[in-house]
């Protein structure tokens, strides 16, 4: 049923930086219904900020959590203190609202059984592709919730620069260089282009459309830090592209990997680029992509409010789902081998000293010369990464050549 | 808040066609919250039917009504007897679920303001898009909501029909029997050809994202069932691709059309390919793409199903915003201009001549020769449709060439 609330909406805030920013300045534009913030935690309430100071800015928790809020949202990011303060907030039956996506993959059966103890709504909207909402939705929708695979671009920050690279012909040091000069990467980067970001990310979506609990540490995660530039440039002439990818598979057993990964010109998510997100779920009835702006703070600050505005309106999901825990396999897809050596072995002894491990190649790019180095890569036939792993290493030691891959999907995965 | 609805959720079909059919089977699956078809409405009872048989199938609309239901499923399609059954439930206070694209965009205002007195909710995420759930994520979260534009591929027999001609190489009429033997298009096709189930969803879409109340015969509408084949030949040598579009932008003034409409391959639908539907949203804080299978019966019902399920759970949003009348403005586009002739006049002589009535080419395919005909299709930069069709009417009549045009978006909109 429809509840109209008229009333407004008291938030405290846990954290106040860029997107605690965003959310104050956007929450006074909401003119129908009020949304009023009663305080934030902050580690120095004497810095001097960007906003309309509220009442209350404080450093400590007891403090906030006695003003009586209507919602708490948790805007800290990492796993302490956010874990405690939000375990507090649902005790004292406080529906929260989180953009915090590092403490739902590490602590979200916890929490979910603390928000159903409580009978209190956590909302995670802004976690995860917060440009685009569909978590809440498939919460309350369990017929289009019936998904068994989905394949994501959930890290803004590696695709803009893969995106660069593969566009713009940027090497990956420059590309990162230009996502710090426009802050989407951080002085120290290392969590989006490590793939540890989009590794907590798919933990989330994997609690979320699966009901499993998947400690990210545990998921198959290789970053774009280790991508070769020249990797770019054989993806371009395989008539592909390379996308940081987040892919799983729990039709059986649970597959994952997140990674960059070699994508045919027509995968739907060949073209999600620069900064965008996107979430391809496969479906009992069909595929769905959802594709939108990656996580800037008013984004963020936007589907944290809208979160805050339904549980006002009492239209909120509950998260209280029991989650299965589960340890992910890896699964069996394309890869793109990249070779590089002064001189390369002949293509037709590569080739049979892979297939002799079981791996097949059906493309190819041709070779390349350059600074005295030949280079080729090579698309192979699905196996699995082991099966891969032994086949590269028998490459290097007969061929004494440098041998990498990253995954490969077809254009229907 | 979260709430637990164990109990069942009885309701009554009006309608038990394919999609009935397809509520009534899939239902029994839902094992977690029991869904229960206390009857339906038909036009004759006796009927043998393909579903185990509702305890009470009737063509009294009075004896269904007074069943007590808690929801009622209107599959009728059509304006009447739908509008006045969906009305008297709604008196009664009976939340409605409806997969009626005509009778939500011929009468939605009427509708939602029965249901704002009623104080119950009207839902439709089957009616638009039924493969992609969104209607509702949008209904209840106005920050993400805050949408301008819109661009979409709406009907899925068109997409099919043009995908055909595009990507196989079919005429337009083979693609249109072949939709015809995969029960895509109806043995009379026009409902889905001449744009009218285009121009619904969209007049339903602008009353969701808009709060705008359009009559679909004022949306100027095209029907692919007027494109030349040789214009689907000339859109690929231009790089790009004609897709079945419905769009709008309230920016300022409403502008709309539906209708077959050139777009470059970079555009984020150009690759929306076979009865796939999806929507591109321009929004406040970046673009949001959608995108999904087409509505079959399954994909309906599971829309229908969830609906239902929302409702049972408490979590339906309301539908009850007040509409204004509006009539939509002709937008200024590029378009695809195909000439056609025994002789063609000289390029130069078509471009100062179009150019003396403000249209400028920017792009024009090679003259092809076929059976003593000749034929070209140029791109023209941004004008009206008055403008474009005085320049066209000189055209015919200065040249004695048959000139015709479809809009063209750019790789943006």
């Amino acid at each position: 049923m429809s509840i109209c609330v008229e009333t407004s909406i008291d938030i405290a805030l846990l954290g106040c930086g860029n997107v605690g920013t965003a959310v104050a300045r956007l929450a006074a534009l909401a003119a129908d219904q009020p949304v009023t913030i009663l305080g934030a935690l902050v580690r120095d309430p004497n810095r001097p900020r960007d906003i309309p100071v509220p009442p209350n800015v404080t450093s400590d928790p007891a403090h906030l959590l006695a003003s009586n809020p209507s919602v708490i949202v948790e805007l800290l990011g990492g796993t302490e203190p956010a874990r405690q303060l939000v375990l507090e907030a649902l005790e004292r039956r406080i529906p929260v609202v989180t953009a915090n996506k590092s403490l739902l993959a590490r602590h979200g059966a916890e929490l979910r059984e603390a928000a159903a103890r409580a009978g209190v709504p956590v909302l995670y909207e802004a976690a995860v592709l917060a440009g685009v909402p569909f978590l809440g939705t498939f919460a309350r929708r369990p017929f289009a919730a019936d998904a068994s695979s989905l394949t994501g671009i959930a890290n803004g920050t590696s695709n803009f620069i893969l995106t660069r690279c593969a566009r713009d012909g940027d090497s990956l040091a420059t590309a990162l260089a230009e996502a710090q000069r426009r802050g989407y990467a951080e002085p120290d980067p290392r969590n989006d282009v490590a793939g540890i970001d989009a590794a907590e990310k798919l933990a989330v979506l994997l609690q979320h459309f699966a009901s499993l609990d998947v400690h990210p540490d545990a998921i198959e995660t290789q970053g774009i830090d280790l991508l070769m530039d020249l990797q770019t440039a054989h993806a371009r002439e395989l008539g592909g592209v390379i996308k940081p990818i987040v892919h799983a598979d729990w039709t059986s057993a649970l597959e994952a990997f997140v990674g960059p990964a070699f994508l045919p010109a027509t995968h739907a998510l060949a073209r999600v680029d620069d900064v965008e997100n996107a979430l391809l779920l496969g479906t009992a009835r069909g595929r769905l992509l959802f594709q939108g702006p990656g996580a800037g703070a008013d984004v963020t600050a936007a589907a944290v409010l809208d979160d805050v505005r339904e549980i006002g309106a009492g239209t909120a999901p509950s998260a209280a789902r029991v989650l299965r825990g589960c340890r992910p396999d890896s699964p069996e897809t394309e890869w793109l081998i990249t070779l590089e050596s002064g001189r390369l072995p002949r293509a037709a002894d590569v080739a049979d000293l892979l297939s002799a491990y079981g791996v097949f190649t059906h493309r190819a790019t041709p070779r390349r010369s350059r600074d005295g180095r030949e280079s080729q890569s090579l698309l192979v036939w699905p196996v699995g990464r082991l099966q891969l792993e032994r086949a590269l290493d028998a490459l290097r030691g007969a061929a004494g050549c440098a041998a990498s891959a990253i995954r490969a999907l077809g254009a229907a995965a």
